[in-house]
């Protein structure tokens, strides 16, 4: 049954509407390819077999219903899931079980999908790899993270979609490192009630899959305001733009500057850029902010909101948080408010600097790497000596600080066989776009149609 | 030439455009009525006579340029006029002179405005009171702060306009207290770059005058985005929407819980109620959040934000801040960004019940008063023992945190011959609608036509 598993997600959800498949045989073979590769790449925390395997049942037995009927789908392990624990690979959190669906996995279940289980993440999401997992591509690499276990359930076509989360890169850079696809989201574009946060300003939650037209069906489902997250707005989605109405914006060197960007990495933006040209209707420079510019704000905002977040769990448990993530929390307890208030009065002068680019100059969309380093050997916790967030997100964290949507695509493969992504970011709200853009460009490459070999 | 001053700024501007009187001749009563009245109420910090002389028969020479063209206007001494001191009535900013003009001055200046002095304030506008200037109805009352001396002036008949600053009621208590009217904006309505700030997301630019219909004029010169402030959306005020659509709500008594409202004030609200009731299309009870919801939340983050913003002063200056300022500046220095980080959020949480208001309830208005009290004495730093800020802002200050706009117009008078005004509050950007409403009921009421003997 393992060529099941290799439909997209629409292809997945079609199959079922058409009734050429059922969710049980969707799932079970999801599960097989589960037991065979698991082994390998440990994507889940925790699966629900059992609980996957009775909603598949009763979702045969009825009438479709929505758009995901029968797919499954894998969660981050910060997504609360009634009764099965939600520990974000966190001591502290062991034994957390919640008695509620967040928002976005009710309207995931609603829509039909099939929770197979929770998947692994940097501890409390607060870091770009995910130690628990290892990368399908080469099982020696990261997955990247903090979504890490998502993105390797992905590539290793163990379930169709997941839900991911982005503080500062963490749907990006393990679709940028495992080869699959992932939207970070605009602030308030989904509800993140029932997601271990940490971060009240640059969490967002994201869907991940193969294609960005899976990512499409997903964010048509989970998007939308919701009273139970007061930062979820009422402003909508935009509508889809045409991509031949549309300039892509390539930053100048300028953007680049201070950042050790890899040439492979570049290679890939450049060749992209040769493609998207083909797709859109103009192409040109852009003056983009440099992540320098951001960098500092950004740490210390988030860095401030965790420990804010976090003041509980760290009061009890101290001793079962890990040290990395101890030493950041501790060092946010110690921020003065008055560097917090710069620090957001900095930040809305970045985000206007950055709406400046689509407004003053024209441009619909940026085209950036999504890391500027290839994919770093798993267990790695720094790169030439600096630590592993500052030395690899200078080109994602900074679109969190403005707020604004981004889709990271696969772009190619680096000289030792790692997949090599980019990403475009565009104007709040304009996530549609951005997967019209990305499902023409993936019409025109088969990046994401590559399989790891496990 | 003192029935010049008598007119409202409407009927100044038409006088000017129909070269009936001009901009000296308006200029000069204004000046007599200065020097007549100023003894009395101490409302300007500084005049620029010659500099408005010399405006004044430029405008008169040339052609009718703008909506202001040769009307007097006062500005609350935290505006920044080049070349002109902008003290804030702050010792540690004496000879602080300006090398330009803020961008609303610029706007008021293009529009044709002679600008004519520079109005007292609570220092730093850090407070509800006015210590330097003296209410018009009666010189041993407060003008209510901090654009007490705006407020002064304008009751005073000295000037046919004003600006304020409003952070938790600056605009409408001294409005209120001299029987003004005057409209605090939306957050990111009016720039507020060339103005000294005490809090970035709580501070708001706003006109003062005698009525709805002159607020409204002033309002429509300064609104809208500067990219010289960054927090100034882009965002329209919405198009004004006819008083006959619109719900009146009405909070309902937990609106009230644990505040002393002076039975007068009361009484002007109900008064008021009856008046509005004529003008729109409905009135209805409304469940709107109470003023404890709000209180330490703003109070962390106002006094959080200005420690920040004023700590180049304090470092520099310390001795020569108020005590009292001192005091709160100190305090905001010991906050964790721990705390402004939970602040911030609960705030977001605030901020969206109240929007709920009106999306939930179908209100397009809500009705309260101003200052709980009646026009406190002259010097009074506390009301039954409790220091004035949090004694008199708990239905001002929720607004700010908020962000939504909100009309100041007076309603009556209490036995004692002082003014009482109440407040309309409408969603973000209805400010249009706002003055519409205010213009409907000053068309069936006189209030804003008394005049202070003075």
């Amino acid at each position: 049954m393992t060529e099941l598993t290799q439909m997209s997600l629409a292809e997945a959800a079609r199959a079922v509407r058409a009734r050429d498949v059922t969710a049980v045989e969707l799932l079970d073979a999801c599960l097989a390819r589960i037991e065979q590769t698991e082994p390998a790449i440990s994507a889940f925390a925790s699966t629900q077999v059992a609980a996957a395997q009775t909603a598949a049942a009763e979702l045969d037995a009825g009438e479709i219903t929505g758009p995901l009927h029968g797919v499954p789908i894998a969660l981050k392990d910060l997504f609360f899931t009634e009764g099965v624990p939600a520990e974000a690979n966190c001591e502290a959190l062991r034994g957390f079980v919640p008695t509620h669906d967040a928002t976005v996995v009710g309207r995931l279940r609603a829509a039909g999908a099939v929770i197979v289980g929770k998947t692994n993440t940097h501890e409390l999401a607060f870091g770009v790899s995910c130690p628990a997992s290892r990368n399908p591509w080469d099982t020696r690499r990261s997955t990247g993270g903090s979504s890490g276990g998502s993105a390797a359930a992905l590539a290793a076509r163990q379930v169709f979609g997941a839900l991911g989360t982005d503080t500062g890169g963490s749907v990006r850079i393990p679709s940028n490192c495992c080869g699959t696809t992932g939207i970070k989201t605009t602030r308030g574009a989904v509800p993140r009630d029932g997601v271990h946060l940490i971060s009240w300003t640059y969490d967002t939650v994201g869907p991940m899959a193969r294609s960005a037209e899976d990512c499409r069906i997903l964010l048509e489902v989970i998007s939308g305001a919701s009273r139970a997250d007061p930062y979820s707005g009422p402003e909508p989605l935009s509508d889809v733009r045409a991509p031949g109405e549309l300039t892509l914006g390539v930053p100048t060197d300028g953007f680049f500057d201070g950042i050790d960007t890899d040439p492979q990495v570049r290679a890939v933006m450049d060749a992209a850029i040769e493609v998207v040209r083909t797709v859109v209707g103009n192409v040109a420079p852009a003056d983009v902010p440099n992540s320098a510019e951001h960098a500092e704000i950004g740490l210390a905002i988030v860095v401030s909101e965790a420990a804010a977040l976090l003041e509980g769990l760290r009061n009890e448990h101290d001793d079962l948080i890990g040290p990395e993530v101890r030493e950041i929390l501790g060092a946010g307890a110690e921020i003065p408010a008055t560097a917090l208030a710069s620090a957001l009065a900095q930040r809305v002068s970045f985000e206007r600097a950055c709406l400046d680019v689509f407004d003053d100059q024209d441009i619909d969309l940026i085209i950036a790497p999504v890391n500027p380093n290839q994919v770093v050997p798993h267990g790695a916790g720094e790169l030439g000596g600096v630590p592993l967030i500052p030395a690899t997100t200078q080109f994602t964290f900074p679109v969190n600080g403005a707020g604004l949507p981004a889709i990271a695509l696969p772009g190619g493969f680096a000289a030792d066989g790692l997949p090599i992504g980019f990403q475009l970011i565009g104007r709040p709200f304009a996530e549609r776009t951005l997967a019209a853009v990305g499902e023409a460009f993936q019409r025109e490459t088969d990046h994401h149609l590559r399989v790891p070999q496990l």
